[in-house]
């Protein structure tokens, strides 16, 4: 590959590139509702014609919205495919600088000129660079170096939840793909590249409390005042909630960590190096987060944050929510929460402990929801997927900080436990503020980011042929 | 008063009557909006007049909707104040089985006809009825037998938050009344009466918890997963919550009954009479509620109802209540409650006590925004206005309940304590669901109310006399 002359080409149009990926983020893609997501997934079969490919919207049995499912064939010897998303979150968070979908250029915080959009960075402004840089590719060789296969989901936003269905339902087309690419921006605030070992799965569930045969009102809320001697689901859906952590927020889930392998050598060596850097004081700035939750070390917090799972609240909600003072003894409330799990926790048994757990202190009566699941996932950094990317880095003279896991979560484990390859998730570029308002990338790095992606290519294809 | 002549002809002008009263309920008047409120307070303007009397639009310094004040002077011995409400909560709930502005006249559960409609019970309903029963009186006495002041509030449902001060701009225009009435639906789901001598007072507040020095994010909600290190505001405020009240949710907020009266021997000799009726049974299966808080026998649940205060959860909310799994870390949560109060609690005292519990478990980060307060208060059940309505529901053939206390809240304190005069509420009839879907009244009781105020104008003008 003639790296260096695609990297000028990438700089010199980067103007028009620029303003293919600005495109792109104005047209909403929002999971919940459903807007523009069919445009959005044909833009995305465009794009992937641009590169001389093919693609189709698949939807998986039960899926929400279609995967673009495509192929770029360069009857090249080796074949990456290329997950990535079209959908977005909602934007209606009050606090926009801009317009969520105008995609503007404004100079923001320390950055300088970044595009403020929903999905500027988690992940339509990368999805879109990642074509640029193809092109750039097709434009200098001639031809892709590599066969690309693109799974491009529309539902990620949605939990992800057919994702893997859609992987095992498509296993003989996906198969020749050796390794697996998420472009991804994949720097810090501080342009210092982290690069994730893997990722947290996902349990998301709600608890919903409801009067019936234990007391409270049953099927509407009822004048406030008969709270003096009719009971309130509110207040034992506090309750319930408050003996599944301690005053510390510590989780106190009966057998809840039975399954929590601990921090391996390996991970305790990668959060020793996170903890001598600057990171954690770093994302306390970068979220306006003023202490973290306990009084630990910075080292012992990557060990706690990357080893261990979290119950987390996303929303709770009960009676009268509006202005004044409506006065009302509610007939349910409910909690939305997530446990982000670590290995060798297990989604079902997650379920199973939880249900006993209040089960055993008489809350039998309080519903659980499941609505989204799916594994942890682990890939080794000796991978050579995974050394191309820190080869890319290193490119750019920067040594990126390794992560034993994301304490996200993605449906990486659709990849390396059903279709068996491995995978990796990085790139250069920055961008924050993701599911918040205010989303953005910094123009800058989109530029740095298309030019990581070309030599992620030469450096992947180079190990792939001494392998 | 030519008594019987009177109600004949409440029961030939019937049919007339009662659309009067369907077409005032069909105006809406949502005191936390405003939609309606000027038309109705004009229509109540309106009725006013049709008794000869007049009436002006006042408002109280701070006050949200004016009260219709307003006098029909019949140059009589005697002066009754007459206290309603024209504003209702709003109707956004599910499952109405009639448009909430309609005045729909359906068969609804073993009631036979009823009125459905926001306000058709609390309390446009009888406001209006009253007015047919006064127009009666007059049309057949030539005059009214007794000088009225009205002061029909438009903030009741927003608290009554200015309608103490309106009592204290207007003494001397007020001072003439000998008492005031509430006209009221008196009749519980089985016609039998109530008699409340007073009630209690109210305290409605929010509780904030945000993130802050003591953790969690700040200004915005951040990506779900940093809960893994990062504390949570809703979790923080489970905790502070979990403090105030028992497993059995029995309030547990420190001092919280220091000034608790506890039951006197009246009134546990009217709730022992109470007790031995069907009341309880009753309200269980109209509030379709299958047990109380506690297991108590009847007598205990009454006096403990009507002589303990409560500590309610209207409402609660924090972070992501949409549909499907949008994974957040909120940056704040936050409840409204409110504290029904008995003598000789005060509100002041109340919050001091709320605040000092909360501080002292290291909550002191935790906001407390009042939002209304007002006392209890009592009526001896020897004043002659109350006597006179005990009078109204034995010449119904029913013996009324005495209850020493509303576990609901009104301002009655602006009466017996600023103005200095006794008051009495109810009527016959019914109605129910107040605040919830489907409120209701009986279309049969609206004529036996307007009978019951014509007798209790009667009763009261006779004990008047005597006194």
């Amino acid at each position: 590959m003639n790296t260096g002359k695609i990297l000028e080409r990438l700089e010199s149009g980067f103007e028009r590139d620029l303003e293919l990926v600005r495109r792109f983020l104005r047209t909403p893609s929002i999971s919940y509702t459903g807007e523009g997501i069919k445009e959005t997934g044909e833009a995305v079969v465009g794009m992937i014609e641009s590169l001389g490919g093919s693609a189709r919207l698949v939807k998986a049995e039960g899926g929400y919205h279609p995967v673009v499912f495509g192929r770029v064939d360069s009857r090249a010897p080796h074949t990456l495919l290329i997950y990535g998303m079209y959908d977005v979150m909602p934007a209606e968070e009050p606090g926009w600088i801009a317009p969520p979908f105008a995609a503007e250029i404004r100079d923001f915080q320390h950055f300088g000129p970044c595009i403020i959009n929903r999905g500027a960075t988690n992940t339509k402004g990368p999805l879109a660079s990642f074509f640029n840089a193809m092109r750039a590719v097709r434009d200098v060789e001639g031809k892709l170096p590599v066969n690309l296969i693109f799974a491009i989901e529309g539902e990620e936003e949605y939990g992800s939840r057919t994702f893997a269905q859609f992987v095992k339902e498509n296993l003989e087309e996906l198969r020749p793909a050796g390794a697996m690419l998420f472009p991804f921006f994949g720097c810090d605030e501080n342009g210092a590249p982290e690069l994730r070992l893997g990722t947290k799965g996902i349990l998301y569930f709600e608890l919903a409390c409801r009067g019936g045969d234990w007391g409270g009102p049953v099927g509407r809320g009822i004048h406030g005042s008969n709270n003096v001697w009719v009971a309130s689901p509110v207040w034992r859906l506090i309750t319930a909630l408050r003996t599944m952590v301690d005053e510390e927020q510590r989780i106190t889930v009966d057998g809840f960590f039975t399954a929590v392998r601990g921090p391996t050598a390996e991970d305790k060596e990668l959060c020793a190096a996170l903890g001598a850097g600057p990171d954690a004081a770093d994302f306390l700035k970068a979220n306006d987060v003023r202490r973290f939750k306990w009084d630990m070390q910075a080292e012992e917090l990557f060990i706690h944050a990357m080893t261990q799972p979290q119950l987390n609240i996303d929303g709770i909600w009960g009676g009268y929510t509006g202005p004044g003072t409506k006065t009302l003894l509610p007939h349910e409330a409910t909690v939305k929460m997530d446990v982000r799990m670590v290995p060798d926790q297990d989604p079902d048994e997650v379920v199973r402990t939880i249900r006993a757990h209040l089960d055993r202190r008489g809350f039998e009566d309080i519903e659980m929801r499941v609505i989204n699941k799916y594994l942890w996932s682990k890939v080794s950094p000796r991978e050579p997927v995974v050394q191309a990317m820190l080869e890319v880095y290193r490119f750019f003279g920067k040594e990126p900080a390794l992560q034993p896991l994301n304490i996200g979560s993605a449906p990486f484990y659709a990849f390396d436990r059903i279709l068996g390859i491995p995978y990796v998730f990085g790139g250069m570029g920055h961008g924050g503020r993701a599911h918040s308002s205010n989303e953005y990338c910094v123009v800058n790095g989109i530029l740095d980011f298309e030019k990581s992606m070309v030599v992620f290519l030469d450096r992947y294809l180079e190990g792939a042929e001494q392998a």
